[in-house]
């Protein structure tokens, strides 16, 4: 009964646009365009000198003048399965050809293929999929979600987080990109989480550390009283505030809190999910821990076409059952996005990604790191899983000095940064820490080079001065 | 110096997908999975009976029963070039074997010269483009600028009004879907906007409505405190509030307002701009009025890839040279969004789609509907222009009284609806309204189609009974 589509076979064949074209055969018109037009995020506009990008393959990217650099961030960690996966590219052309987009109150094949394979994978089974443009939109539903079920309003996260750049989503950020917008109204509350380097607990030990955090929470809960909160917002690993991988118990006991106090409990596996972590999510690595609603976005579809989205319980759904949820968005379940979902987690099951992302770890990224450190006084922790890992550049291993302030950069960590960009190599850097953090599929030689290439760095630029050992 | 992109030439080809493939050929498996995993935009779960796209060319869509359906809705009023436009999917599928995606950070050869050629058509030449992945983060990020560039607080909208789903977005919003998440703290206040037909000012001319208007926001910025008011965002149309065209002189007069107390204001163009008001941007009807902040979506790239924005003024622009602004995203400027925006732009003014969105509405729109009051009884009033139109039902021309309360369906509605779709038209209602909003790119004959299925759909389900003449 369904016609054939019909695009490739009938349609006139348009010619390629040449617009397009000469925009990757003249970079140094896109870069003028750019400086003349495009406002950049979170940056002194007049202040910027952007890198070029013109190609970019598997691990690589390539700038205006010929350089080759080998991609240690995923961009903004989200390419997960790399640059130009033709698995991925060819779902998108396909859909593309198929039908791009329909609004979202129909139905969309593409869509529901995404959201089944999603909720196959998230733990306890989380069943049902709204879909959002991203990360931060993802988490600005969840709340709406967890304060419609709850009637509560509340939302506690943690200081040294990240949750978004729109208004709620920033404002649950525990981190200075919240601070021009923070009006004090939009019902947040912060407090702190496990982070055994600078322990907020004067901790000595991780098991010491978990007690303490889960302590502090209990009295938060109590302070800012249990039948004021909605929901408690965590990324099951902070991301790009430090990967600081909670210690053993610290989300089992926050789950036993939430339950005890009718608190949802919110894990935003934005950047921490598929794969990152060695896991599917990152909250499996705390066994048998189930959110009532887990956040996603960047690795459900390596951030090819833009897509997020909430992940929701049984519970919380039947909420919305017969009472229409409050909230949506025109784009939510985009076809084109939604096809490139299936395409990469379909290729996350068939190359076993998800395992190499472990063993990534395992074996190369926390020997190769530890080894680092060994040689370089300037490393003050090492820390991560899977092929999600941070370095603390310090000045003093003794005081745990920071090589920046917090909230800002330093000239020595933008030399150490410089000298990795010049010897091939794009860093990922937050205040005083670099992000090791390059796609899953990057090939053991890939990584080993990537850590070479970094410790030179650092024997180069960095203040404290050359090998250590 | 810069290497050849390499995949079409030197990868392996991937099969098609054929999971992707599965769920067009297989619509009910499609229908069954998103019944059990997505989770929908706007509605009790439950209760939803979506329809199957499953193929969808120019102004029309089919369902899985075989059933074609005439597009009077651009989906969500943003496939502007219609279902499927050769050269955008074009567009998309080259820039997705070039280059899917990088880091914001970067410079883009595609986002490069798509924020040329939006700057190049926005009214007094807003020259900077912040990229965003939808209507909803661009006004919130418009209202963030707006904010930091005036160092006040407020924004003032009109009742009536829809700006986005998320937070802050959706409490400037004047409709109910703002009610659920309105906890009173975002700094937002509603005023009323020009609406001659209700008019909130008991006025009985659009001269008097405007004059009326004008001078109820002058008190509301008196006691409100203008020295309190960052902002008043105003979509230059409202529309799905109901496409209520201003009277000649009003947004002159608001602009006049702003510029009296320091108040910014920010254009709405999300769903107006981009040609559906056979102008660029609706806001060129009234000559010479300019914005600080215009935001777009939908039509930019008739909503092929997710893409928003908003476009920025110099003096603002300044306020960010030298010091960072504070926000931003994964996605902004995602090169495949991009791709979609500079081949919809091109296609807009190789083919002039704006001046034949102004003719569709001049020459068929306009007295079509107006013919159509003029045989039903049920139409209150007919308002529009270019392909943006409405019509009021209503149970009573002289009382006015809607065919659905503010907020609700109705029975009697959904019977209308429900022939429309009987008879091979897919439309646009909102409370009591229908909203005739197709494709730019529509055939006069399709048009003419169109308004023919409404008059008899009216005729058969319309309480008023079938035609008044």
């Amino acid at each position: 009964m369904i016609d054939a589509l019909p695009l490739e076979e009938s349609a006139p064949a348009p010619g390629r646009n040449e617009t397009l074209a000469r925009a990757y055969a003249d970079p140094d018109r896109a870069y003028e365009l750019d400086r003349r037009h495009v406002f950049h995020s979170w940056s002194a506009q007049a202040q910027l000198d952007p890198m070029v990008v013109t190609r970019a393959e598997g691990s690589h990217v390539w700038d205006r003048h010929g350089n080759k650099l080998l991609d240690f961030t995923s961009q903004l960690v989200f390419t997960n399965l790399g640059h130009q996966h033709p698995r991925i590219v060819e779902a998108i052309r396909q859909q593309a050809a198929d039908l791009c987009t329909v609004a979202p109150a129909y139905v969309n094949g593409a869509r529901s293929e995404a959201a089944r394979l999603i909720a196959k994978h998230t733990p306890g089974h989380l069943d049902r999929v709204l879909f959002t443009n991203g990360g931060a939109d993802a988490n600005e539903h969840a709340i709406r979600m967890a304060r419609l079920h709850t009637g509560k309003h509340k939302v506690l996260s943690t200081y040294r987080s990240y949750h978004g750049g729109t208004q709620l989503a920033v404002n649950v950020t525990g981190d200075p990109r919240r601070w021009a917008s923070d009006n004090g109204s939009t019902g947040t509350v912060h407090f702190f989480g496990p982070f055994l380097y600078r322990s907020a607990f004067h901790a000595t030990t991780e098991a010491e550390e978990c007690e303490r955090a889960l302590e502090h929470l209990e009295q938060v809960i109590a302070l800012e009283g249990a039948s004021t909160i909605a929901a408690i917002m965590l990324e099951s690993i902070p991301g790009t505030a430090g990967i600081m991988l909670p210690p053993a118990g610290y989300l089992e006991g926050v789950r036993e809190l939430c339950d005890r106090n009718g608190i949802l409990l919110i894990a935003d596996e934005v950047m921490a999910g598929f794969g990152r972590a060695g896991r599917w999510f990152a909250i499996e690595h705390a066994a048998g821990v189930v959110p009532d609603l887990l956040t996603f976005a960047k690795g459900v579809n390596s951030g090819y076409v833009p897509l997020g989205g909430v992940a929701i319980s049984d519970e919380v759904y039947r909420t919305f059952a017969d009472k229409a949820y409050p909230g949506g968005l025109t784009y939510s379940g985009h076809p084109l996005a939604c096809a490139a979902v299936v395409a990469t987690i379909e290729t996350m099951e068939d190359e076993g990604i998800v395992e190499r992302a472990a063993r990534l770890g395992e074996d190369i990224f926390g020997p190769g790191l530890r080894d680092l450190a060994q040689r370089h006084e300037g490393i003050g922790e090492v820390r991560g899983t899977g092929a999600f890992w941070a370095i603390e550049l310090v000045r003093d291993r003794a005081t745990r000095e920071p090589l920046a302030p917090y909230g800002q950069s330093s000239p020595e960590m933008g030399a150490i940064l410089a000298a990795c960009t010049r010897r091939g190599l794009l860093p990922f850097a937050n205040f005083n820490r670099i992000h090791v953090v390059p796609p899953l599929t990057i090939s053991d030689d890939e990584a080993r080079t990537g850590l070479a290439i970094l410790g030179d760095a650092l024997t180069e630029a960095s203040p404290a001065g050359g090998p250590s050992a």
